[in-house]
């Protein structure tokens, strides 16, 4: 499946680290692409370009100015929009439903979502409706997506690998 | 089953969304206590206190300058340590051993983690072992501890509740 996030209003620098995460969740849980819209950051687009240089596989980053050009242009190759908020309907009962789609871009807001995301979007889901972390949503969502597969394939042909080790830090 | 959190070594400013993230994370997907060494974080505090007011339960935030002295207390009472770290055994893979405990320090560590933990810990964990995010590894490891029942539980009695919605935003 096809699945390219879109991260909504990065702000410096207090977005930064929150923003690194989103992206590394993405890559590592199985997203091709992450868009980002708010403030240009090039601290950021190099700290995901530099580790899927070390650690390999094809993830991109690229910025827009315009998270409304991004949708549209997304609607129109018939990519489904999924919005992950806290006052969507629960990711649970969303899910069979996602998983039939082809082509996803997965919406990640930050703390005020303008309106016309809830409206653009196919569907607005929830991970669980208490407060927590766009970060663990994001994970969640596509741990669902997935089924759980995304814990196995994890090995992306980088320069750098890790062996699972019971005590300790080993690598291949 | 009764699950603490040990975040390690947060540092001022730089940890403080990631480490509000984590406790957030822990309260939404049923942890009780979160208990963290480093810097103490006297906002990291109170932005906790101030969501558990407001969006109820009865999650606590403690600090401690000593990990060690916190896995030590907690190996005396029986707790099962379990270390979440890149390096690790997959999550999926040391699971059901995990579920079979019935309290659990989950430790949570920074950048460097000191050797020690590696060896104090009963179980070293990973959520793939590619680089993302300590909360949406968490997010994860609680999600299969829980069996994904965490994300039905979502009424914790507060002041504020969501009703969740296909399009905006509703509330109870």
């Amino acid at each position: 499946m096809e699945i390219h996030i879109l991260r909504l209003s990065h702000r410096l620098p207090r977005d930064e680290r929150i923003s690194t995460h989103v992206a590394l969740v993405a890559r590592a849980f199985g997203a091709q692409k992450i868009i980002y819209s708010g403030q240009h950051d090039s601290g950021l687009e190099d700290s995901v370009s530099r580790i899927c240089e070390r650690w390999g596989g094809n993830f991109e980053i690229e910025y827009s100015s315009s998270y409304k050009q991004i949708i549209s242009k997304y609607k129109k190759q018939a990519y489904s929009i999924v919005h992950l908020t806290m006052y969507g309907i629960p990711v649970q009962d969303a899910i069979s439903k996602i998983q039939s789609e082809k082509k996803i871009l997965l919406i990640i807001g930050s703390e005020a979502v303008p309106g016309d995301v809830y409206r653009l979007s196919d569907y607005n889901i929830s991970v669980t409706n208490q407060p927590h972390s766009e970060v663990a949503a994001l994970a969640i969502t596509l741990d669902r997506i997935f089924e759980g597969k995304e814990l196995e394939d994890t090995d992306f042909g980088g320069k750098i690998r890790i062996k699972p080790s019971a005590k300790g830090k080993e690598f291949v």
